[in-house]
């Protein structure tokens, strides 16, 4: 989608770093991206252009500061900044200026990395969208709650994202915007900062254009090596896996998962049905259980001091979790506790599940952000989830299939999501 | 220690209830002890006279909002809220005033209490002292990191105080200033609106006279009933547990765990030793090693942008853990779970587990705040921890002991503190 000197965020990386673009040259690209298609887009919640080139030239006059070094990030407006306005997606925190950076952005800056600007999220990454719109089609939605930062990656007005998941708000978005989105095992990178939604759910993940540059920017923000580990990695074991919400997966999203069953196989990979223990049919539940009354007491200020600046739809949430008895919570938490007892069995035959990233190509920008159904229940187990792009619907938009892998088991649900997204390019 | 009209946070809110006392009254009572005793304790890091009455008048004119009507509340002064600075007992953030109140916060509004004042915290609760006094004993500290909230609780200056444990920050400062401090299971109260120091292990908990007392305010926070459930609790049985820490047990710590068993045995109680299995051994280390890896992350925005404002003790603390592999912090993390698996068996015949709840008395101020050595894993595998206060050491210092209950086991470890509270009493 765009006529660059970096295709992806390595290539860019690899060429500031042997001197052949400059931090500068990037940005200004990437603004003129911006200032092309911004208009149809509105990713952006915050982005000073000349401060971003300001940023950029001073990478250009410093050292390597690490591995991000003069590559513009953008954050989604959930995550504070210290320098810039973070406003959650909502009226209350307008002009609010926070007093430091949250853990990734610190870590981002320290890496070398440039803060480019805060992308729109749904009103305190809840349901209540935007203003962005997909980039593939105007009408349609780029998904939520982190809409800014999966349609500016898509987009190519920049090369990574910053995204959280609580419900379904990194695949889904990936997946309606046709970009590599990478949901860690829930606590691998830290939420310091981050405006609370529910903290046992909540977890902070990435977007970018493939699979590798995603592996990237997680690789400094966990802390950890995700770069390839192994000189090739072999055909994977794949678990298809419909998972009890399947009925809402529309004829899409079936072609995409038959599509990829395909690929796998074709590329010398296993691929097996697997079907999850019946106690997993409570889990949809129970996340929403879990969702809302730990929501209710992280924005009870919000609700309390500044009800009317709230959607309605958000106040009704935060009431029902408000009112839910403590009883009904600690069900919800002891299903999902049994059920992550039980994921060394589901993956015992398969490296990682193939499911369903979202119902279809992502909707009509009117009716809301989209289902986050077939993501819930794995942010609820906190699993490692990529959701790989490449594959389209009916009507050319893209339908991304989800990779999910067992706790900790990032780095080898990355190297299957590495290896699918290759076949599927070449496919 | 104090001669006001209200001995217990209970009695004040039933005279409230039921118009034998005003907020007001209550709140001046409140304020001449701080007036008298601040100068020795410096307890507060911010206090408003004026606005704290103005507040109980406000609530006295207006009907009962809740469980916490008209009652003051210290909060540690590491919570936002946003219409009192919130200075993390850090110079980086001396006038700081945050966009929103913290959830607990919120909810003792919500409930009708009064948020006081802030209280004196160490730096980023680690490990740098601010200049909190222990009120038996102005040569001593009141331990840390929720210096403030303990000693203006043991002062009578306020009768409930909000914590945070993320090492040992509630359960030996009440037990050096002699209150009841719990730290619930993990969890149990949101920590939105904390700033963070490690999130597998930052627990928010309270600090009260008495373990009535105590129960009233985490009832609130965390949504539950932690009232009283049987018309009278049997006699308990306890594991009295001493730890592989034992060694740092002073003479007066011994002597505090003798008083206590002999207290349980003679009201009916029945005590039998408890060993933990050797694999417990490595969580002290553990304990350690995660927290640091995780606060290196939380406070990566202060050690790069502020790292002239931070002790030399807590830079030191933070560039250990940003260079700590990974893997070390796996390695602790299952270490962790691993003990956790094995609790069921831990409690199988105990109802709670008797422990120290620190070395001994209260040391020097000059020396520190003391060593969480005997809260540390506690801390790491979740579990409810109740300072239960009463004993005394050689020099009359307050010597607290622990129970410990099983991960969740929130509602019987405060009946059996409870209990015990009250058999120290009569004893």
């Amino acid at each position: 989608m765009t006529s660059t000197t970096w295709r992806t965020a390595l290539d860019g990386l690899a060429a500031i770093g042997a001197g052949e673009l400059t931090s500068e040259a990037l940005m200004r690209e990437c603004l003129q991206r911006v200032a092309v298609r911004e208009p149809d887009v509105a990713a952006w919640q915050y982005l000073d252009e000349d401060r971003a080139l300001e940023e950029a030239r001073r990478r250009d006059a410093s050292a390597s500061r690490g591995p991000l070094h003069g590559m513009p990030v953008a954050v989604k407006d959930l995550f504070s900044t210290h320098d810039m306005p973070t406003g959650c997606g909502s009226d209350i925190y307008a002009d609010h200026l926070p007093a430091s950076d949250a853990a990734v952005v610190a870590l981002i800056r320290r890496a070398g990395g440039i803060v480019m600007g805060k992308t729109v999220t749904t009103e305190f990454a809840f349901f209540s969208p935007g203003g962005t719109r997909n980039p593939h089609d105007p009408t349609r939605t780029p998904g939520g709650s982190s809409s800014g930062s999966a349609a500016a990656v898509a987009d190519g007005m920049v090369p990574w994202a910053l995204g959280t998941q609580t419900a379904g708000s990194i695949i889904r978005p990936a997946s309606y915007c046709g970009v590599a989105g990478y949901k860690p095992t829930y606590g691998l990178i830290n939420t310091a900062g981050l405006k609370p939604a529910a903290w046992s759910l909540d977890t902070v993940g990435v977007f970018a254009r493939n699979v590798p540059d995603a592996r990237q920017l997680a690789g400094v923000l966990s802390g950890r090596d995700l770069t390839p580990s192994r000189p090739a990695t072999p055909p994977p074991r794949v678990g298809l896996c419909l998972t009890p919400q399947w009925e809402a997966a529309t004829a899409d999203t079936e072609q995409a998962l038959r599509e990829a069953v395909r690929c796998i196989r074709g590329a010398g990979g296993e691929v097996h049905e697997v079907s999850l223990p019946a106690s997993f049919d409570e889990l949809l539940e129970a996340q929403r259980t879990i969702m809302i009354y730990e929501a209710s007491r992280s924005l009870a200020f919000e609700r309390d001091l500044h009800g009317d600046q709230l959607s309605d739809q958000l106040k009704a949430l935060l009431d029902e979790g408000s009112v839910l008895p403590a009883e009904r919570y600690d069900q919800a938490r002891r299903i999902a506790r049994a059920c992550r007892a039980e994921l060394d069995r589901l993956f015992a035959d398969s490296d990682v599940l193939l499911a369903p990233s979202a119902p279809g190509e992502a909707p009509a920008h009117v009716t809301g952000t989209g289902d986050p159904v077939f993501n819930r229940i794995w942010t609820l187990l906190g699993t490692p989830c990529v959701n790989v792009p490449g594959l389209t619907g009916a009507n050319g938009m893209p339908v991304g299939v989800q990779l999910i892998g067992p706790l900790d088991g990032d780095l080898t649900t990355l190297e299957v999501a590495d290896w699918l997204f290759s076949r599927l390019q070449e496919g």
